[in-house]
């Protein structure tokens, strides 16, 4: 029960060494951020990993002593190897948690992940987003209200082009007239994944309490358990007299 | 996290009285053999109530007192009060968990949470069940194998009248030719409700280690979190300017 | 293929007889409003029926002839017989659909079915609503745009206390900062339901042409096909020698 | 509402040419059997594809001129060109509606569709499968009875990497002791995709009323309809003053 959960936050960190903006807002980067929190957490070990990093910082033994992959990318996903958005994949189906931040939607392992184009509505004005609780039972929303607000955001709006979720847990409401389902729950092979939409790289999205206690509490939610191996691709004898 | 679940488990408490073959094998009654393995759980904190109770046993601050209930009935459902199921009903929906348990498919609880027939086809004949795990990724078969078999059991076989669960975790196939939904999970307002197939009274099921973990995992994956408290049938001022 | 699909249109009928500025939108009745579109269609044979007819107008072998049933309802749920709402509920599950509309969410039948307590959050300021699609693949919106908006409505907003539907095609965008899921599908036995949410006595919302549309495919969506009358209840042979 | 259906059936047509006891089941090909009792329906235009023609015979305009597309595939899933595949994917996400025959439980276009790894159990021994029907609702068993049999087939057994269907519409009980879900549906983008298990190249499984039944049943239901075409991936001006 009281597993330590090995916690991998993965970022393209690109927009925070070329962006004076979006420097000033994560002088460390977005993983640095996003992993702060967790670390203060006593049941997570948490590591980050970034693009630039010798096989993205995912080689040698990393993925498959990661139990929650988070990701964020946006303006480099091409750049995400084809090899090791396959690895992530493959880790995923054995029993990784993955969660997929905001702009990741694009990004090469959520899209292997989901089959469909992942594409969406999108608007940089710097608008008011308010996050719903559709599912107040969900784990994943603890200690969170009703609703939660965030003062300015980049604005992504349906059609967002994804099987539907498992759980839907959050729908956002945008000032400029759009609608999002902001947190969406996926199962694939025996991992569980959550999609995320809030944390636009302008704005200082991660440092909120509520966005920082929705992913933490996605961990826990994302981390693998103990379920059975189930033989895939074999061959099998009859249990049964025919 | 490590807080206590309060369990209660629930039993008509009939067959037991007043059919040798039954007594032989649940000589405290069935719900006594369901709470054995919870109770040495450290994580739980377990008590019982049956029919023939006051109120059912479930009386006075008992189910605000109760994160998670378990519920087996069979010959007696009809002398369930309304109101003690609309009772159940209504914690549900507020966050208890409910772990329904073989004919109790039927009970009051159970058919007004659905809002379908919940009849099935049935046959004591005996025979072997094997329940493969369909979703094994889902923490209710953490530490259960591929499979697993039962040699002699009261058959359930589809259709199964219910709404499609949210997560089918469990199917079972029967010697005579049937197959079940055998592990069922549902979201009911902030409640979560495991549907879970097997233990006839007349077969010691309920001392087979698997089942056991079985329901302990359901109850784990069922204990109610700290979701928020949706303002619910009120009117609601404007969020804003229109 | 081209079977007649037998439409009935059941409507409470009290404010359009009590309330005058009511009566100006719909001088025949909100049922007379929603018939009338219906009536057009080649495939479509359809009546009306309202609360203070015998039996709800719903006596004799009217509901054993109703493919699909609309249901609108708001100040007069209680005086619904709960004969009448199980019987409702009784062909839903038989294969009869259901088509709920707007306030009809607190409807005998509805919440029955869906086994939650439908509550919601509401607001009467005459705001404006924005319907957006969510699920384009669904032949509920065929014929509708991204999205459609109706300038002025009544607000009704999350969290909406129903099971998650099978599938959420509609969201609304509210001025006053809420969402909802407007367009709600469910099966419940052999039946199919859809819940859509706009339709406050005091516009003239079922005027407007993406709303006819949308009921008018939502009768065909839910009409009963050829499916297998499963046995229930009883017990079975052995199909296999065991 | 009486519109055509174009329909194309895709067999990679192997086994038939180079195993006699294959050809003597299906001498002018899987793909024949199936389009067949399709060719009958007054509503359908069918025409067929196989791997070895130019572009696997989906070159050109085809698969824009396909309503629904049938794929049979086995020992050749890695001769299907990638790029075939990715076209197949994106007009499923277009609208087309896919029907995935037995051992194309492994072809591109569903593996790349699904995102998982699709892989399950297997035995060839000729043991008797039973699909019972778990939707009777759902208008792909229109026509069926409670449940059908197949005397000889191969065994799909559970675990089977998918995943959790929308609608899990026949699972398959097998002499040898398995279960499978043999009849599952998906919306993916907006295409409708079914998956249906029976077909074994070495039985004449489509020559079969109700396997027959079932196949045409779902080329209407995942026929695409006339749903709006979603804006994706632009960035958009906001529709309210902000």
């Amino acid at each position: 029960m009281a597993r330590t959960i090995r916690v991998t936050v993965w970022n393209e960190f690109r927009h925070e060494r070329h962006d004076a903006a979006v420097t000033a807002i994560y002088p460390r980067g977005i993983h640095e951020a996003i992993a702060e929190p967790l670390r203060a957490e006593p049941d997570m070990e948490v590591r980050t990993a970034t693009l630039d990093q010798p096989e993205h910082g995912l080689g040698g033994d990393t993925l498959a002593n990661t139990d929650v992959l988070a990701w964020w990318g946006h303006m480099a996903h091409a750049e995400v190897s084809d090899s090791v958005a396959a690895r992530v994949q493959g880790r995923v189906l054995e029993g990784m948690g993955l969660i997929v931040l905001h702009s990741a939607h694009m990004s090469k392992p959520f899209t292997r992940l989901m089959g469909t184009s992942c594409l969406l509505r999108w608007r940089e004005a710097g608008e008011k987003e308010r996050l719903w609780v559709v599912e107040p039972g969900h784990p994943i929303v603890d200690g969170v209200g009703p609703y939660f607000e965030i003062e300015q955001e980049e604005m992504y709006g349906e059609r967002f082009d994804i099987p539907a979720p498992d759980s839907t847990v959050l729908i956002s409401w945008f000032a400029g007239g759009n609608v999002f389902r902001s947190g969406c729950c996926f199962t694939r092979g025996k991992g569980r994944i959550f999609y995320f939409r809030p944390g636009h790289e302008t704005f200082p999205t991660y440092r909120r309490p509520e966005v920082q206690r929705v992913i933490c509490n996605a961990v826990r939610w994302a981390a693998p358990g103990d379920g059975p191996v189930m033989k895939l691709g074999d061959s099998e004898p009859p249990l049964e007299r025919m």
